[in-house]
């Protein structure tokens, strides 16, 4: 008799850390269920970086409209311009307006409630808080501070099982990371992390997050397979 | 020059419990800012009267689309039954499938990304850990774990304010938060709880959250306002 594979929730963005973490958590021999949003995001064209890679082996993939732009606050999802630099040198260590309030808070409880549906007990999420922009919820006191309340929150945590968040890109350089990926095959080519694509999809190459990408390909020793203007 | 009134976030749901603290929060001078969610429940008319409710002193009241029904898992918002009873002593104290996974979690999330935006640091919800239906999101050691996770997840909290969520409910019956509702003029015609109401507006009587208000009214020596199918 077939032996039943652990089940785990995985978000996944459509950019090139979520992917990698789907890949680690495939080679781990779990059956993913694949997690993306759409809320309110001007980069769009990540949804559908996330629905190919849920291809790479998710057993399903999730899309679920959510409305953190009404709130505002956010050059990700209001009408305020994404903030653009000529080196990563500028990226002043300030957290940046492309900061989306409690993002990853509600991305986890959404995960959460689908975990809790599935009777899954592994949330996998791809936070990195090396090469990050500085965001409150990227770092590993926010991730084991939401571990902590999901067991409370919930009826799998009251019945005695251990829900876990998993974040194993937390310690992992940008490079490591796309190194990690590429050793299980993931095709980066089809993972987008540019907070302002043109509409034909390249990546502007200036804002916060194409600088961390495009640092952590050149610190890793291979060219970046996304488009780019300036290419 | 005018003193600026704290805000504070509160959830509404349109039920007697959230009616009461939204009084409560006006009664101690924070300027409201009312929360609602439209989560695919089938007792939608909830949110007709939240809309009642926080016409009562609230400077604004936004109702977000949720989709928690893509999910299933609970008779509030998948096609299953609503358990019916004749009498309160029927519940047995099980965890009933009326139980949405993570709603609370899914609903404070929100909270907490609005309150980001506000600049408020106080969100207050309405649960109640005595006359309740056993839902783990409704417990005190839920609430005070969502606090302690609300902090490092925000910026807010790492420029060292501190965000508290107010459950100022958590240890009061039924009757007592009606007797308290009433005396701040809460107008308990313009709630609703029941989990399966008739399309004209009127409680079943014989779902856990009717014989929990109802014996809430009855405890206090009171009517309760609100038409029931029985009358």
């Amino acid at each position: 008799m077939a032996q039943t594979k652990k089940k785990a929730v995985v978000l996944l963005s459509g950019g090139l850390d979520s992917a990698t973490v789907m890949a680690m958590v495939l080679a781990e021999g779990y059956e993913v269920h694949a997690l993306s949003f759409r809320y309110g995001q001007r980069h769009a064209m990540e949804l559908d970086c996330a629905s190919e890679q849920s291809n790479a082996g998710a057993v399903e993939h999730r899309v679920v409209d959510i409305d953190l732009s009404s709130f505002g606050g956010s050059a990700l999802t209001a009408d305020l311009e994404v903030p653009k630099h000529d080196h990563i040198d500028e990226l002043d260590g300030q957290i940046p307006i492309t900061y989306v309030p409690a993002r990853n808070t509600v991305f986890l409880s959404y995960a959460l409630a689908w975990a809790e549906v599935l009777e899954a007990f592994d949330i996998f999420i791809g936070v990195n808080a090396l090469d990050y922009s500085g965001y409150p919820d990227c770092r590993p006191e926010f991730i084991q501070a939401f571990e902590t309340m999901a067991n409370p929150a919930t009826v799998a945590g009251v019945q005695g099982h251990k829900l876990t968040i998993h974040a194993p890109l937390i310690d992992l350089t940008k490079a490591e990371i796309i190194q990690h990926g590429l050793s299980l095959g993931v095709d980066y080519a089809k993972t987008t992390s540019c907070y302002d694509p043109t509409l034909d999809g390249r990546s502007c190459g200036h804002c916060d997050s194409c600088l961390l990408r495009l640092k952590g390909f050149k610190d890793a020793g291979i060219k970046d397979p996304r488009p780019y203007v300036e290419d």
